[in-house]
This record gives structure tokens, sequence and C-alpha cells, in this order.
């Protein structure tokens, strides 16, 4: 099985391919840019929604359901939003079909056209913003943190599974606010949230920082970022979270009574993730035996392999297998005993590498008369004879150690992959040769940014929070600056 | 509060229309036919969805996602389904959308229209078979047991919340066989679980049946139902699973080899349940002081409201009234202690009346003094001063002694409401006056079935299963029958 997938240092890119496919997570469909999420896949997603949403609930946000479809009149509104944005959307005109009169099959009936098209929603600002209009009177009605879990749909020209689809699987949140101090750090809270997500659960480290206006989320008044690192030297945004200032609602006229009784409009932020994190999981960790997934969103962390000839055999290895299976279900941990006769051992063991289990048992009759059981850890690949006694304590541990160990290899790795660089020859030979990040003085204008981006393909992934101050030259223009900021090349 | 709700007798429907909208389950959206369902709402739909997910996993499913979109020759591939279904659609017929030349904002563009118009899913058995040619080619691959969540498309002309949308949000099993048996199994197994949902979490009773050939779902060979009676006397689908027979595995060529190395047909099922069952709970239950909701999906099943004059008195009923939270949280119960200072106990009382919270503490200085809480039940309206001591334990019981109580009494309500009629001045008669379930004769024929829907708006429910054999005349031609079928008008 893992014979079939193709390297990473081979082809990267089909490499991710083969991951995904092979790996079962998702596959292409018959709409073009669309994917379809296996069972797998969504299983693996699951975990991740339901732990963020634990988080979100926890930070005082409830879930809603908005409408699919937004007026076309209103992506107009907002006039940053619909410059910046709207424009690849899937464009809703009519509302029925018909038998062709000819016997051609079904054709769309011209007499049902819409008197106004129907966006199917990129994103839901416009249409949260004109519902919030109906909620919001007074400041006793704030702040109203809303969350969505949604499908939202950008007709992307370049699509590749997880990482950029017409049609993907995301959370929205969307809060309304009476101060622009409490939006903010909301706004840097669910900064927080993700980070916290995405390096504790998905082992991955990210850095946290703000956008340049240039990479603002259109409509936004500060774009926030956390950014990944992948294993081919390129950086991943992971995850965003918008201070709006006040534009959305004087786009739809949304204001509050105050607690001085005046009309003020309200401050709002946005914030999503999106099944795009999926890839960031398999880049940032995987290799060139399939998946490696962390223990804590595996949708299976454990997997037993009986080795065994005869059916005789199979019946004791059966048993104690079901009781260590037993054992691990009790502690909470998700547990398969693959115990199918389709396939030989070897083939079972290529086919969980390839999917990404944390851990795998092995045992054989003898090694249930030694009371042993061979443990195999996906991450290093190392192998232990492991005592029965206790057996179930031990690979909580090494589950855990796992989690740990993927976190520290990602974070050793972006460590000796961001690099600063001083001049523009230096920057250019450190983004061929090198990759990663590249901390650079930057003058701070769109204008140096764009060029930059031009000549390179390289872009300002964010300024990161916290950021040391140091005087410096712009590494194109000369010009000073005062800090340096993080380059890289991007999905 | 209640005061501005519509009553049942006064219009039932209106009465309907409040609960919902001032209850804060749903509201209008900006989008004809679309509704936004509100936090309070969705909170309902999350303790469903879970319920209904952890029953769908137990027996064996797992959950995917497939695209939103389907390509429009895809639907005229299953003659009876295209003809029966799949009309009234959302069409997408663009990709793009570009600022008016002229400046009026911004319009469709016409330069990107797509070869083939896509719809949006109104029902996936299409896109979904289409998707599984490629994952069975042998009787290994079988059965799959794939369920989606997922919101749809119908372009309804007359609409009402939850009960008739454009665009629902729900679940939709597809599952593929190697046998008709097996197959048959399946559909039968999710009526099943369906009618321990609607009837153990909802306190929804429900007669499984299965329906006429008129009222099958488009492309099945067999369509069984659960429905349920509502207060007013009409009959509501509540669930619906489809036998499909081997008709989509035809139009999308899907064979498998089967153990004797043959190719075949694989056979097929689809069930679904939709935020339809949120309208069917609204009106199985509640009355004119608005929603009586069951506890085991209640989002909210103890309110605590404090009764207090002056901060003093508050800080002591706080301590009490935080203890008595903490106490219920911890044996699992949803509870919120509301001493918000904004409104008086009376308003807040009539409040989660009409919210529908199950079990209401209120308590005073004097109640902490005496050491008892006021406790009332929504069903029943019924109070009664209870010790502190084990308080927590008598809520417990208390619960599911309302989660029980409401089902008795929706039992009874059905039993009342289920009459025979043996002529069609009776039949009539029944209809127009007490409404509710009618079993009666019918000779078996379609156009029989559809006269009598003509002539009264009543349809046949469905034929329920295990249905006692009972030699009869048809109520309308005076045909001989075998069996009498529930008649009811339906939402």
């Amino acid at each position: 099985m893992s014979k079939e997938l193709t390297s990473r240092t081979e082809d990267y890119s089909q490499w991710y391919n083969d991951l995904v496919i092979k790996g079962g997570l998702a596959d292409y469909s018959a709409v073009r840019g669309c994917m379809v999420i296996k069972p797998y896949g969504f299983a693996l997603w699951e975990n991740m929604r339901d732990q963020l949403d634990k988080m979100f609930k926890e930070t005082g946000h409830v879930n809603a359901y908005f409408p699919l479809f937004i007026p076309k009149s209103f992506l107009s509104k907002e006039a940053a939003h619909v410059e910046g944005f709207a424009k690849e959307c899937a464009v809703v005109t009519h509302y029925r079909l018909m038998n062709d009169t000819e016997g051609k099959g079904i054709v769309v009936d011209p007499d049902a056209k819409l008197e106004e098209e129907l966006i199917v929603r990129p994103t839901s600002e416009t249409i949260i913003w004109n519902t919030y209009k109906d909620w919001i009177q007074s400041y006793r009605d704030l702040p109203l943190l809303i969350n969505q879990w949604a499908n939202v749909v950008r007709w992307e020209m370049r699509t590749r599974l997880f990482l950029r689809t017409a049609e993907f699987l995301w959370q929205e949140g969307h809060t309304a606010h009476a101060t622009k101090e409490e939006a903010v750090e909301e706004t840097l809270r669910m900064l927080d949230v993700y980070a916290e997500f995405v390096e504790e659960y998905m082992a991955v480290p990210v850095i946290k920082g703000v956008k340049t206006p240039n990479e603002r989320f259109a409509g936004a008044e500060d774009t926030y970022c956390i950014e990944a690192l992948m294993q081919d030297g390129k950086a991943l945004q992971a995850g965003t979270s918008h201070f709006l200032g006040q534009n959305f609602a004087r786009a739809f006229e949304v204001q509050f009574l105050n607690k001085e009784n005046k009309q003020e409009y309200v401050w709002a932020t946005s914030w999503g993730v999106s099944t795009r994190l999926i890839g960031a999981l398999i880049m940032a960790h995987s290799d060139d035996q399939g998946l490696v997934l962390p223990p804590k969103i595996a949708p299976l962390q454990v997997v037993i392999v009986p080795i065994y000839k005869g059916e005789e055999s199979k019946a004791v290895i059966d048993a104690k297998a079901n009781e260590i299976a037993a054992s691990l279900k009790a502690l909470g941990i998700r547990v398969k005993y693959d115990n199918s006769d389709n396939s030989r051992p070897g083939w079972k063991f290529a086919q969980y590498e390839l999917q990404g289990v944390p851990v795998r048992l092995a045992m054989g009759l003898r090694d249930i008369e030694n009371k042993v059981v061979e443990v195999a850890r996906r991450d290093t690949k190392e192998k232990n004879s492991v005592s029965m006694d206790g057996l179930a304590n031990h690979v909580v541990k090494l589950l855990a150690d796992i989690q740990q160990s993927m976190f520290d290899k990602a974070l050793a790795f972006r460590t000796t992959k961001t690099t600063n660089a001083n001049s523009w020859d230096e920057f250019v030979k450190l983004l061929d040769e090198k990759g990663g990040f590249i901390a650079a003085h930057w003058d701070g204008s769109a204008e140096t940014e764009e060029l930059i981006k031009e000549k390179t393909k390289a872009t300002i992934r964010c300024i990161p929070l916290n950021n040391k101050k140091e005087e410096g030259k712009c590494i194109l223009t000369g010009k000073p600056s005062t800090q340096r900021v993080l380059f890289a090349r991007a999905y």
C-alpha cells in the first residue's frame, strides 16, 4: 500500500494528494472544485469540530443558523467588503426546472427567474448583520456572541482537496459589542482559542500576528491570524479573527441605545476556521508512509492486529485482544481490533500506517504466552515489546507522549526554518534554498509589499503579536523600519 | 409576555407562529422562505441531532459529507425521481459577479455562465450514488452505511417556520447493500430508530407504517414513515425511511462482484428527519402560555429564579441558589440561575414558561430560612414547596416524571382522536368535527385515494405496520377491502 505513495522529495504536491485520497480522507466529486469528505476524513473533522465547539461555548458563545443564500444587493452594502471579496460566487438565478418540450431531459424553466439573484454565501457577515438589526436595540442586548457551523462556497479556479475547494465546511463567529475595547478583546480572545486548539489538539505550533492592511479581510479594520509552517517550508494561514469596527453596523444600520440613552453603532468581530485545517494537519506531520495524526483528534487512536496461523490460535488471540480493547475503551481510548480475514498482517500494518493511527498493538500466540504485546508508535515508528500487565496505562502515557513529541518536532522544525534576512540577496536566497519564515525589515508601504510579492511570491504572513521593536532598513527599498515582519511563500 | 400570545382556540396557526418567534426558536429572514434558527432553537436542534447521531453510530453508521451542488443532468438519470421530485429547486447558473459598468452596484457577470447548471441539493441520492459507483466494487465493500448532516433546499411556495421552509437542516442516510433482504432490514431498522427517538426523547407517540404508492418518495420501492398527531387534530409526517430497491444503482451503474463472482446491482435505502421535527414538537405539547419542552431535549431543564428585596437578601439567595445550581449540574442537569436585575420575578416566570423550561425553582429569604424551595413544573403548572434536603434527587425524578407524563398525555390525546369510520358520511363528519386519525376501509386504488383527497383534503397517512386484517368496504366506492388504513388531514 505505502509503495503506491509518492514521496515528499519526489513530488510534494502529489504526496499530499496521495495521502488525502489513499488515506481515505476525501475525494474529488463530479462537481468541479467540490470535494466529498469521506467517512475517515469526516470523523477527523468531527473531532476537531467538537473540541472547537466546546471551547467556543466555554467562552460564552452560542450557535445559530442563518440562510445559505444572500440577496445580491446585500453584498454591495459594505463597500470594502464587496470590493475585496464577493466576486467569485455561485449565483442562483432560477427556482424551477421543467421537462424539456423537445424531450431532452430537464431544463431550467425560463419563467422561474428570480427578481433578485441570490448568492450562495461565501461568508455571512452581510446576512447576519442584516438580521442583527432586528435583534439589537439596547446595550442590554449586547454582547451578542454567536457562532455558526456551515458550508460556504467560493468559486476558486484552482482547487486542492481541503486547502482550497469551491465548497468547504467552516465555522464563522459573528459577535456584536457595545464598545470598541470589548470587540478588540473578543477578537484577540478568539485568536487565542484558535492558537490553543491548533497547538494543543492538532500539535501544530502557530505564530499569532496581525495582517498588513493589504492582507486584511475585506471590511475589517484589523485581521489577526495564526500562521503555521508546513514541511515543504511554506506557510499556511490556519485561522483568522477580524476586528470589524463599526463597518457592518453602519452598512446595515445596526444601532443601539447606550447606557447614556444615546444611539450608537454596534462594534463587530468575526472569526473562522475551516476544513482547511485538515490540510494543515496533514502537511505538518505526515511522512512518506502516510498520515501521522495527533492522538487527541485521531478518529482511531489504537489499532490491534492479530498475528495468527489457523483458526485455533485465532480464537485464543481474539479473546485476549478483545479483553485489551475493552480495557482501553474503558479509559476512553478510541480503539479497533481488526481481526478481519480479508488481508494479511503486513498489509494491515501498512494500511494503518497510511491512515496515521497513532499506536498499533500486534500479538501472536507466543506473545500471549509470554504476556507481552508489540507496541508500535506511528510518529517515530519505534517498536517495543511491552508487558500485558499495566498495558492500558502504558498506552495512555504513550498517546500523551506522541501528542507532545509531534508538537515538539514541528516546533523544532519551525525554529530551524525561521531565519533573519538582512539584505535582499539574502532574502531571495533563503526563500529559494531554505524556505520557511523569514524575518526581515519592511518599510511599511503597500507598494513595497506588492513588489516583494511580485518578485518572489513571498507575502507578509503577519506582524507577530508583541513583536520586538528593532531599528533596521527595508530589505527592498532600504527605507527605515522599526520592526521585522514575517515573510514566507504560502498556501 | 404570555399576554401577547395568540391562544390555540383563537387562531391555531398564529399561536404556532407566536411560539416560534416569541419563544426565540426561529425568525423569518430577508431571503424568501428561508429562516434564521435562533440560538435557543438551535440549542434544541443540537440536542436532537446529537442524540440521533449517537443512535445512528450505535447502529453502525458513519458520517460523511457530499457536495451541496448537483449537476442538472444527474436529476434526469432516475426517471421516477425526477418526475416526482426535482422541479422546485434553486438553480445556480453563474459563478461570478462584477461591478456594473454603469455604476449600479454589482451585477452577474454574463461571461461567467456555467456550461451545465448546478442544482442546490433538494436531497442527495443522485450525487451520492454517483460517488458510490467509485467506492463499491465487491461484496467486501458492502454494506456501506453512511449518513450526512446537511442543509437542503426545496423552493416551496408557501412556507411556515420549521414545518416547510425553502432551506432546512436535516440528516440523510444513504446505505448500500448486497441483498434485498439486508436493505429492507436496514429500512425498517432506521424506522425503528426514528420511532424510538421521537417517542423517548421528544415524548411524541408515533404510528409506524408504510405509505401508499401515491405517497411514496420519488424513486423508492417502498416508503415507510412515522406519523404523529398534533393538538389541532392534524397529522404530521415526522420521518421517512425508503427502500430504494436497485433503482439508483441502475441509474448510476453501481454494480458489485458478489460472492459467486457475478456482477449485480447494489440494493439501496435512504432515510431522513429534519428541523421539521421541531415543528412537531411544538404542536404536540405546547399550550397557550408558550412552549412545553420535554426534559430530555430541552436546552435548559431547570431555571432558578430568586425572589428578593434589596441587595442584602440577594447575596444570601445568590449563595444558596448557586449551591443548588452546582448540585444539579453535578448530576448532568442543564440549569441556569437567573439573577439578572433587568426584570422582576413575575416577568421571568412568564418568560421561562414561554420558553418551555420544564422545571422552575423559586425562592426568597423566608424559603431559605425554612429550608424549602418552590418547585413548579411547566407541563402541568403544578407548584410545590419542596425541602432543600434531597432537592437534587427530587428534581431528577421530577424531570423523568415530566418526560413520561408528556408522552402519556400525547398518547391519550391520540387515542381519543383515533376513530373508525364506516361510511362516507361518518368519515366526512369525523374529519370536520373531530379531526385526528380516521381508520377506514379503502379499495386500494390510487384513483379513489386521489378522489378522497380532492373531496376532503384528507390523505392516507399510512398503512400501519402489522395492521389488523379485516374484511370491509371502501368508504367511497363500496368496493371490497381487506384492512383499514389511516386517514387524516396533515401538515
